[in-house]
């Protein structure tokens, strides 16, 4: 983070602790120790256990490459399965394809927030903002699994169960479905990644 | 956690903090200040945002009934849809009956786990055991999800897209699903708790 403005960070600025020299002396400059020691504590993470940015966190081009890869798998199983044209036929096929407009349209989204945040030099480490990313990628992830499960049922009944890919997309389905679960495990790094900061704040 | 013995928790002991008499003094161990700092701040938990042991973690009693609870509708899934004697034909109705299967051993396992905790009163807010869980809870998860889904979409596409349900057992498929959807709902709630202690430590 070679950031010429200020990252923004919800740590609010620590209260001045009980300083050695405050305590030693007069206490006389605890506020301006304090705040060094804060911001010293904040920047150096002596024990190596809080991660700033890691790769892969809303902010960062791994990151922005994450959400660039949901959104365009999301689109690929979206055309994939909507080229097929007796797609709505069936419940989870078409849950599949508002799945994957749903994930695409939430992927793009916080790309371009990514982008914005890369091109001005901020961090993203913002509490709310991370809360808001960790709820909408468990609620996308948690739909487009299940979009791709049920799919991926029919799928299998389809081809392996009951033999009748002969008057079937088969092909279009199954790469539709393998395209949503791609999408599924691009998210969940993200997903993950986000938890954590938000957790470990 | 009353705890006649002493609970077993991964922090190890903390050195002695950067006494105000050695810091006024030298100044010198900037090293060692670092250290102190950081386990001070490990072990304080100054700003009240660290939770311990918060209801439905490892350990407590909430706890206990979320995997009783996951274990009893597994096996209430497992239980409904082995009851129907064509679920073999179908790939994803073997399929949630493996995950029900998995699911249920896996949260029965967790629950002798916590009723030991509570027996001999011990938190497992151990860091290995916090990752053990919360690895097996993504993972069961998962899987339960999934099985759930792909019953679900196989369910649905029989019921309303094939009217078929005259020579099926569409109420059992719908229950058995119905089970493991309550589980997978059961199950989130220990895999967020269990990530969040493991990432907020």
């Amino acid at each position: 983070m070679r950031a010429s403005r200020p990252a923004v960070h919800p740590v609010e600025a620590p209260p001045p602790p009980p300083t050695v020299a405050a305590q030693a002396q007069e206490q006389g400059q605890g506020q301006g120790q304090g705040q060094g020691q804060g911001q010293g504590e904040g920047v150096a993470h002596p024990r190596g256990v809080r991660m700033k940015d890691p790769p892969g966190a809303p902010g960062t081009p791994a990151g922005l490459g994450l959400r660039l890869a949901q959104a365009f798998f999301a689109a690929a199983a979206l055309a994939v399965m909507a080229s097929t044209n007796d797609f709505p036929s069936v419940s989870a096929f078409s849950y599949l394809v508002a799945a994957a407009i749903l994930q695409c349209l939430w992927s793009l989204s916080l790309a371009f927030i990514d982008i914005y945040a890369l091109l001005v030099k901020r961090s993203l480490r913002n509490a709310r903002a991370v809360c808001i990313f960790t709820i909408g990628d468990g609620i996308t992830g948690t739909l487009t699994l299940g979009a791709a499960c049920a799919s991926a049922g029919i799928t299998v009944l389809i081809g392996n169960d009951l033999n009748i890919c002969a008057e079937n997309h088969c092909a279009s389905f199954e790469t539709a479905t393998a395209m949503a679960f791609i999408s599924w495990f691009a998210l969940a790094p993200s997903c993950i990644l986000n938890f954590w900061s938000m957790a470990s704040r």
